[in-house]
């Protein structure tokens, strides 16, 4: 009897749910400011909840904000956060090859101070839209959003956690680990070709010794950019799209979202 | 309008949850057999679900099915599973003291043949169960059980997953990598001092090299046995039981059990 009722019950709530869906994402291109320099982020929140709701950060891999970036916002803007695409590399700066990708990233990995202002900027540019509780933020990232999103981490920032998917990680300056006052959570390819044993053996240990709360989890047959559906086009060796790891490390996310909003 | 409804739509389903949790657990002691030993094992499952569901195997730590696993089969059962705790040991074998658990687990985990003998009987065990859909079928473990899984695994026995919580990972035979045909999830301590690195590093490359769907997450802070709550009571060096990583372990479980069932 209990169960017939709550089937009832839940298929009015499943029709409802659906009536739901036909709420629009809204989605807007935001000029913002960092040391001179104009960038060109991108907004995406559903407009039929109200009142103000957690916020995540979303920044982009070597190939600068793009449309991949773009459906990721949407898709939290799907399930109740404000999501706002950061840009690092500046309006009018979108590479235009891997080899310009490659130049543009290896600038700011290797400037982390100006990496660090870039992705702050970002981050204070949510943090002050009216939608977002400043108080449950969380940031992103993809590849070299995933190290951006790490820098943003040590540089002290003011949020709830990280998240990395396939970014690269290492720990060029292993003393801000102390600086972390977030959740780290690192999702990686057990194959990424891109990631040096090194690297990796130099940031768990700053996780480590810094006290911080992280975690990491591994995606067996995983490479490179593993939740980039599109990344096969640039026929990048060692790096691939892999739909299971894809879903899983969503998953997580999710999971780490609902921990600590 | 919507919002409302579902609010209230939602408050009737959160009263008939409530009633619904009335449901009495059901549990009992099994018996059965392997190689001529009897084996005491222990069932759990909500009598207030009708039909065949997935089943759940869970393998104990070196002291032998205890009051932990039984609690971990009532949970399991809560969430709507038939879990059997398996009994490797047997009978009135239950460790007394570390000294002995070292003891009877050392004996098994250097006789794989034997001690995939004893977990296989406790898989056909549970998937001989009436309430038990045996196309649904997982395995857990804990310490000492995380290993045996494995085995199960390696063994080539029929089921869907196994998951390790902080198992000693080793590859004793990597051929038998081969044989794994289920996923597999490992839970570990990012700083378990009873996880050799050398045995680490094996177990990675056995999965990789076979080919097996797996997964690894390693939880910061954590050391061995972290989901143990009654762990510190053995005042064991490097095992001590750690809240936030048994509460994400388990919902990593949760998510894997959704993907495999």
């Amino acid at each position: 009897m209990y169960l017939l009722m709550k089937n009832l019950i839940l298929s009015i709530l499943v029709l409802f749910s659906a009536l739901e869906t036909h709420a629009t994402i809204q989605t807007q291109t935001v000029d913002y400011q960092q040391g001179g320099t104009t960038l060109e982020g991108f907004l995406a929140y559903d407009d039929t909840i109200s009142g103000k709701r957690p916020g995540v950060l979303i920044v982009h891999q070597w190939m600068g904000l793009t449309d991949y970036e773009k459906m990721r916002a949407k898709m939290l803007a799907q399930i109740g956060y404000v999501a706002f695409c950061a840009d690092i590399y500046g309006k009018g700066n979108q590479p235009q090859s891997i080899k310009e990708a490659g130049a543009l990233a290896g600038k700011y990995k290797s400037d982390r101070k100006l990496l660090r202002d870039r992705v702050n900027a970002g981050l204070d540019e949510l943090k002050s839209n009216d939608l977002v509780d400043p108080t449950r933020v969380a940031a992103i990232g993809y590849c070299f959003g995933g190290t951006t999103v790490l820098e943003l981490a040590r540089s002290g920032a003011d949020l709830n956690g990280v998240v990395s998917f396939h970014g690269g990680l290492d720990s060029p300056t292993p003393a801000d680990g102390k600086n972390i006052k977030c959740k780290v959570l690192a999702l990686a390819g057990a194959n990424d070709p891109f990631q040096k044993p090194d690297d990796l053996a130099a940031f768990e240990k700053e996780m480590r010794d810094s006290g911080v709360d992280w975690q990491i989890v591994f995606y067996g047959g995983a490479v490179h950019a593993f939740t980039q559906f599109d990344v096969d086009k640039y026929n990048l060796p060692g790096a691939k799209y892999n739909e299971k790891a894809d879903k899983r490390s969503w998953q997580a996310m999710k999971d780490f979202f609902a921990e600590i909003f």
